[in-house]
C-alpha cells in the first residue's frame, strides 16, 4: 500500500526541518534524514514508548540514532513531538552553547538517550541497555511488571562496519536479547563511496550467524511495510532484530543515491529542488503545517498516557515490595546505602597485590549495592573482579551480575556505557591497563557523557612481567591522565585500594579509572589514606624535607625505602603518595602547597609508567623517573633491576639531584 | 587415517619443548602448543614455503601465530627447522634480553614475521600482508612472476572475537584474497571460560557471510584431515579462506580442555603425566630425539631449495626489467629515490589548510615512491589523501594504491602494519584525529615492532568546528607523544607541511603520525621550515627575548600574530614553532638551549588541544594555553573567542606573565 497525503506530509515535515537546519547552519549532514524519515515515522508514531513530558520515564522504550550525524533526524523527532526543544533550538543547530550540537549529546538534550556520532557506539550503547533492562526486570518484576520495555537503534552501514558493533552483536545474540531492534538503513552509500566499494558482505546472513532475527524491508519509504517488519522484530522475544531497510539517501534532493548528499548542505537551490520536488512550499523555512504540528503533538501525547498507565503499576509495586523500591529509587539517583561494610587490611594481610585487595573492595561494594553490575573481558581470574556468590548474566539467568564479555574490551566499555545511560544500575568493566587501547573511543564518551562507570584496569605496569611488552602498558595512564573528566586512581596498597572504591562509587557524573597491580606490594602501616583529596604525605614528619619523592601505586613502598637510606644518611625525606592527579589539583593551593612546599624543588617522581606530563608535579628542578621505552619480557625483579626502580637507585638520583642543587 | 608413530613423535617433539619452557620459565602458555600442535605440523612440513637459512626471502609463505600467547609453538618450530634460534634461545623463554619473549616480537626474533599477542591483530595483519602480496603482484610480475605466495595465519577464539578481526575479515572477502588461510584453533576454551559462556555464533556461518572459504575439521590432531583442508582452502583462489579446526587445549594433561590449561605452567606433576601420557620420555628436558631433530631440520632444508629455485627465476626476471628490479629493491631497502619533485608553497598560494598542503605533498611523493601505498577510513575527500591518477585497489585492479577500507580504522591500522611487515611497500592510513582512539592498539603495535608506516591524522582539534565534541581531539596529541617511538608532526602551514612529509618518508623504523589542520592557515613566509630538528624560531631576531611563545600547528599562526601585539607594546618576544617534540628533545644541547633559552621563563605555549605534558618545555614559570575539556559544536571562529585561541588573548597572558615575572 502507498503511504496516505497524511502519512507522507508528517514525514515530509521531519525531512524539511532537517534540511533547512543544515541549510542554515551551513554545516551537517541533509542525506540520511531525507533517506531514513519513512522509518522514523513508522517508528516514533506506531511503536516507540516515549513521553515526551517525562524524558527520563523509567520504563520508556529507548531510542538510540547510532547514526549520530544525523542528528537533525532526531532533534526533529524531538521538537514534532513534544520535547522541551523548540523551534529556535533547531535555527541554533550547530551554534555555540546550543542544545543541538552536531551529534547528540545526552547530558545536553532532553529525548537523547545517547551520546553518538563515532560509528558503532551507539548500536553498542543499545545492548548495553538491553542488557540492563533484561537485568532490572529479572531483579525487580514480581507479581507487577515495572520494567518492561525494548531498544531500538537507528544505524547505518558505518555503524556496522566498525568492529565494536560486531562485538556487540556477537554477545547480544548470545545472549538472546529479545527487545533489541536494529533498523539499519541501507543506503549503499558512505561519506566517501558507494558501499560496492568496502562493504559487500551479507550483512543478514552475517546477523543470522550472530544468533539474530533478521528481515529486509526493499522500499525504505514505504510505512506500513517498515510498521510490519517492527511488529515483526517486535514479536520476536528471543532473539535481538535487525530490520534492513533499503533507503535513499537524499531522498527527493538532486543529489539523491550519492556520497554528496551524505555531510554536506544542500545549497539554497538543492534545498529549493528537494522542496518541489516532494511538494513543500519553498517559504517559510522551519515550516510546519499546523495540522500537521498537531498531530505529532498529539503523538507524543498518548505516550503521557502511556507512561501514567505505568505509574499506577509502579505505584502499586512500590506499595507491595517497598524494600526494593527504595533500593531502585536510591540506585536511579546515585545514592549510597548508609552503611558499606569495607574489607579491613592491616600489616596482618601481609604483600597484596591492588587487584587482590581490588577484589575485597569490590565485593564489599556488591554485598551493598545491589546496583553494581559488570565484569571483565575474559580476564577475571586476573583481574580478580567475579562479584562472589552472585550468579552469572547469561540467557535466562538474566538476574545474576557477573558478565562475561568474552574477549571484547571495546564492546565491555560501550555496553558499560548503555547500562549507565538506561539507568538504575552501577556498571564496571575489567581488563588489563594495556587493553585499554582497545576500548577507549568508549571512556571517552563516558567522560564526555558524564557516565557513572568504573573502569578497572589491572597488570598496570611492567611488573606484569614475563607476558612482555604486548602486554605492559607504558603511555596508558598517561593517556586516561589527559582525557578530560576522568578521575585516573592509582593506590598504593590495600588501604589505599579500599579508598580508591569508596571515591568510585561516590564519584556521580566522572567515570572512574582504577588502576591496579597484578603483583603483590607491602602494606603501607594504618593511616588516614587520603586518595579523596588525590595526594598526601605517607612518609616523613609536617616539617620541611629536603627531597620530596612523590609516587603512585606499587612505587610508593619502593619510594619510602629510598627515603629511609635518604634518612639513613642523614637527608630529610618526604614521600608524597599520589593516587589520583585530578583530585590533587581540584584542592585548593594551601592544601597542595602544604604537601608539595614551592621552595622545595628537590622532587624526584617516582611512576613506572611514561613519564610524560611529571613535570606538572616534580617542577623544572625535579628528576621524573619512569619508563619512556616499551618494557620487555622477563621477571619482575630483572625488570627493577634494569629500569632503576629499586631502592638504592631511587636514593642514588634524590642524592645526586640535591648534591646539584 | 591415523597418524603415523612418525608424525606424531615430530608433533610431540613440538609440545614438549613448548611444555618444558614454560615450566622453567615457570611462566607462560601450555594449552595451546599441545592442543594445535598437530595442525601447525600439517601446516609447517606440508604447506608452508619458507627457508630457515633466509627469514626474509621476499617471496616466502608469511606466517602469522595470531594466538601470540602460543609463542612457544612457534619457537619450537624455528629451533626444529633450523632457524637462529638455538636450544638455549628456548631455554631463555621469557627471560631477560633472550630471542624469546613472553609474545613473539618480529624485530627479535628470525623467523617470527609480526608481533603478536594483543588478540586480533595478527590476523589482521595477515590481511595486510596479502593485501601487498596482491598489490606487488600485480606490480611486478611480468612473464616471471616472482610475487606469489600464501599468507597463513594460527588464530584462537579471541582473535576472532576482538572487533578488529571483524573489520578485517569483511574487508578480505570484499578484496577476495585467495591467497589468506586462517587456521582457526577451535578449542572451545578461553582464559576464564569455555565458550560457550561468550561465544556461540556460527563463526563458519559468519564468515561466509563476509564472502570466505570455510571448511571444519573435526579432529584436531589428524594429519591428514588437517592437510587436506588445507590443501582445499590453498586451491580456492579467489576467496580467503577459513579452517575450523576443533583441537583440545592442552591435549594429553591432567588440565586437558580446562581453562587451566590457557595460561600457567603445568607444574612439575603436570609435565610428568602429560609426558607418560603421550609416552614421551620424563628426562632430559627439552629433549628431542636424533632421528627427530634430523627430520626436521630436512624439512627446513626444503625450503633452501624452494628459494633457490625463486632466486633463478628472480635473476631472470631481474636481467628482463632492470628498471623494476631497481625500484623493488630500493623500496625493499626503504631507500628514497634521488629526486622527490616536492611542491613549492608560496604567500601566493594564500591561506591553505594544511591537509590541502599535505594532498600536495602526498602526490608528490607518490609520483617518486610507488612504495606509496593506503588510504582513509571513508574518509579521503576530507583528509584530502586520494592519490590522484592512481586507481582503487579493488578485486581485479590490485595494481591501484588507493585502499578503501571502509569505516574500519583499526582495520586500517592493522592492515597497514601487516603490509609494512610484509616488505617492498610504504603503507599509509588517514582518518580524523579522533578516530586514533579506534586504532590506537595499531599504532602501538607499530611503534614496538620499528614498523616504516605513516599515519595521517587530520582535522586536528576543535577547530573542526560544528561537528563538535564527539569529533574533536583534546587528548590524542598527547596520546601520542607519550607513546614510545611514534614521532608526532604537526605542521604549522603548507611549508611544514611538506618538510614534515620528507621526514616521515625518511622515518626507518619509527611510524611518523602527521596532525593536519582541516581549517585554513596562513603561509608563514619564505624560510627554512627546520622540521627534523622539532622546533626552530619563527618570529623574532637572534637576540634575547622577554617572552618566548611555543605553538604547534594552526597555533603557530596565532602565535605569531600575538607576538606581533607584544612587540608593538615593546615587549621583545620569539615565537617558537615546535612541529615535533620527539625530534626537538633528541637534539643537542646547545641547539635545544638556543631555541628556548634556559634563563627565560617567560614562556606560554600555545596548542588548541589537552595541556597535558606542556609543562616539558615551558617549566615552571610558564603558562601552557590549551583546552583540558572537551570541546563545543559551533563554528570556528566562535570556539577560537570561547577558548581564547585569540591574538589579543594570547597576548594578555603573555604579558601577565611578564608582569608577575
Amino acid at each position: 500500500m502507498p503511504n496516505t497525503p497524511d502519512d507522507d506530509k508528517r514525514i515530509d515535515a521531519i525531512r524539511f526541518l532537517s534540511v533547512d537546519a543544515v541549510q542554515k547552519a551551513n554545516s551537517g549532514h541533509p542525506g540520511m534524514p531525507l533517506g531514513a524519515a519513512a522509518a522514523a515515522y513508522a517508528l516514533w508514531t506506531r511503536h516507540l514508548r516515549f513521553d515526551p513530558s517525562d524524558p527520563q520515564w523509567f520504563d520508556r522504550d529507548r531510542f538510540v540514532l547510532s547514526a549520530g550525524h544525523a542528528s537533525m533526524l532526531l532533534y526533529s523527532l524531538l521538537y514534532l513531538n513534544g520535547y522541551d526543544l523548540s523551534l529556535d533550538d533547531l535555527r541554533a543547530f550547530r551554534s555555540f552553547g546550543s542544545k543541538t550540537p552536531g551529534h547528540p549529546e545526552s547530558h545536553l538534550t532532553p529525548g537523547v538517550d545517547a551520546t553518538t556520532g563515532p560509528l558503532g557506539q551507539g548500536i553498542s550503547n543499545a545492548v548495553g541497555m538491553a542488557i540492563a533492562e533484561a537485568h532490572l526486570g529479572a531483579t525487580y518484576n514480581r507479581a507487577r511488571t515495572i520494567v518492561d520495555h525494548r531498544t531500538w537503534v537507528m544505524a547505518s552501514d558505518g555503524d556496522l562496519m566498525e568492529g565494536v558493533s560486531s562485538e556487540t552483536a556477537s554477545l547480544a545474540g548470545h545472549l538472546g536479547l529479545g527487545k533489541l531492534i536494529v533498523l539499519y538503513d541501507d543506503n549503499k552509500v558512505t561519506l566517501s563511496a558507494g558501499t560496492e566499494a568496502t562493504f559487500t558482505e551479507d550483512v543478514l546472513a552475517r546477523y543470522e550467524a550472530y544468533g539474530w532475527h533478521t528481515q529486509r524491508v526493499a522500499a525504505g519509504n514505504d510505512v506500513d511495510a517498515i510498521d510490519a517488519a517492527l511488529t515483526g522484530a517486535a514479536n520476536e522475544t528471543h532473539r535481538p532484530s535487525l530490520v534492513v531497510v533499503r533507503s535513499h539517501i537524499g531522498f527527493g534532493s538532486p543529489v539523491q543515491d550519492t556520497f554528496k548528499a551524505h555531510g554536506e548542505p544542500l545549497g539554497a537551490e538543492g534545498v529549493a529542488r528537494t522542496k518541489t520536488a516532494l511538494g513543500w512550499p519553498l517559504e517559510p523555512t522551519f515550516y510546519v503545517p499546523d495540522d500537521v504540528l498537531a498531530w505529532w503533538r498529539e503523538n507524543g501525547r498518548r505516550g503521557t498516557a502511556l507512561r501514567a498507565q505505568w505509574q499506577t503499576t509502579y505505584n502499586g509495586w512500590s506499595s507491595d515490595e517497598p524494600e526494593l523500591a527504595a533500593q531502585l529509587e536510591r540506585a536511579r539517583a546515585a545514592k549510597l546505602p548508609e552503611r558499606i561494610d569495607w574489607p579491613h587490611f592491616d600489616a596482618e594481610n601481609g604483600n597484596l597485590a591492588t587487584r587482590d585487595a581490588g577484589a575485597a573492595a569490590i565485593n564489599a561494594v556488591a554485598q551493598s549495592l545491589p546496583e553494581l553490575f559488570g565484569g571483565s573481558a575474559d580476564l577475571d581470574p586476573s583481574t580478580k573482579t567475579n562479584l562472589k556468590g552472585d550468579g552469572d548474566f547469561q540467557p535466562g539467568t538474566y538476574a545474576g551480575r557477573n558478565v562475561h564479555f568474552g574477549v571484547r574490551e571495546h564492546a565491555m566499555g560501550a555496553i558499560a556505557n548503555g547500562i549507565a545511560y538506561h539507568g538504575g544500575l552501577l556498571p564496571f568493566t575489567a581488563t588489563f591497563l594495556q587493553f585499554l587501547d582497545y576500548m577507549k573511543p568508549a571512556v571517552r564518551l563516558a567522560a564526555l557523557s558524564e557516565l557513572r562507570v568504573i573502569f578497572i584496569y589491572t597488570h598496570d605496569s611492567i611488573f606484569l612481567g614475563e607476558d612482555g611488552p604486548t602486554h605492559q602498558p607504558i603511555e596508558h595512564i598517561a593517556q586516561l591522565r589527559a582525557t578530560p573528566n576522568v578521575a585516573v586512581i592509582r593506590p598504593a596498597d590495600a588501604l589505599e585500594t579500599v579508598a580508591a572504591w569508596q571515591c568510585a562509587i561516590a564519584s556521580p557524573s566522572q567515570p572512574v579509572a582504577l588502576i591496579l597491580t597484578r603483583q603483590k606490594v607491602p602494606f603501607l602501616g594504618a593511616r588516614e589514606a587520603d586518595v579523596a583529596r588525590g595526594a598526601y604525605v605517607v612518609f616523613g614528619d609536617e616539617s620541611e624535607p629536603e627531597v620530596i619523592l612523590i609516587a603512585t601505586g606499587s612505587e610508593v613502598s619502593l619510594a619510602i625505602d629510598a627515603a629511609k637510606l635518604l634518612e639513613a644518611r642523614g637527608t630529610k625525606t618526604r614521600v608524597v603518595s599520589m593516587p589520583c592527579w585530578e583530585y590533587f589539583a581540584a584542592q585548593d593551593r594551601t592544601y597542595r602547597d602544604r604537601i608539595l612546599p614551592p621552595h622545595v624543588g628537590t622532587r624526584v617522581s617516582i611512576e613506572a609508567a611514561a613519564t610524560f606530563g611529571w613535570e606538572r608535579w616534580i617542577g623544572e628542578r625535579g628528576i621524573a623517573l619512569g619508563i619512556d621505552r616499551f618494557g620487555a619480557s622477563a621477571p619482575a625483579a630483572a625488570l627493577a633491576d634494569y629500569f632503576g626502580f629499586t631502592p638504592a637507585h631511587v636514593a642514588e638520583v634524590a642524592a645526586g639531584l640535591l648534591a646539584r642543587a
